[in-house]
């Protein structure tokens, strides 16, 4: 087992998981921030130089674990490894976000969809994409094509 | 605090992290598994349609924290959140890996950088990329730079 524990907390707008974009060409646009904790404040050093950052940060209010699931995409059931569901057997969420400016510990970002006041565990840089060409996306792939027939 | 379990565990050819390629330039085209436990197994359902993972893993055998570093592409230092260290908050890794194919609850992958034994907390499907002209990567790039004139 493995402990781990908040390094910030987002602030956005979000305070229901309804108001949440989600599904088939949902943007996720939406402006809010990054509260460092001040103890980690330092490990911020550089990270204004990159334009978009992962987020690794808890599903702090998911329910139970669901192993299969039904996503909002689709009508059809699949895994929870192969979905990006909350009911997950270790509640982790991962985001990409774009980062526009830091204050202090501070980070202004665009892109988020988490619930204000969810935990961060951890930040780390962007760095290389896999070209857009070269995914294959499986069942959602497959749930999209259908919606447009 | 959150406690987090191991879904599964990676088996790679390294086990020593001197074996892992480093740097600017490095390639991880490694290729191995992801052995996932038995009772998770249901979880992979439709995993195979992905061409790409998200994995989030634990740098189990990690130094203590330094929030402030110099990375082994840079003589520069810069705090843990803008660049890959092991030696983070909470230790958290995440590597894209190209998916090969799935034998039950086994996931063969190309593109590792963990060690052999490394616990796996989360697999996710890769869906879409920031565009690479759309990315800056800070002192990456310059000291990137700096090593070319």
């Amino acid at each position: 087992m493995f402990t781990m524990r908040p390094v910030g907390f987002v602030r956005s707008r979000f305070t229901e998981t309804g108001q949440i974009p989600k599904g088939c060409g949902a943007k996720h646009e939406a402006e809010g921030s990054i509260e460092v904790l001040p103890e980690f404040e330092e490990g911020l050093l550089d990270i204004e130089g990159f334009s978009h950052l992962f987020v690794i940060w808890v599903f702090d209010r998911a329910d139970e674990v669901r192993l299969v699931g039904t996503p909002p995409t689709d009508d059809r059931p699949h895994g929870v490894f192969a979905t990006r569901s909350p009911r997950r057997p270790n509640p982790l969420g991962l985001t990409v976000v774009r980062l526009l400016g830091r204050e202090g510990r501070i980070l202004k970002v665009a892109g988020l969809d988490m619930l204000d006041g969810t935990p961060v565990l951890d930040l780390k840089p962007y760095l290389t994409s896999v070209p857009e060409g070269k995914l294959r996306r499986g069942w959602l792939a497959e749930a999209e094509a259908r919606r447009k027939t």
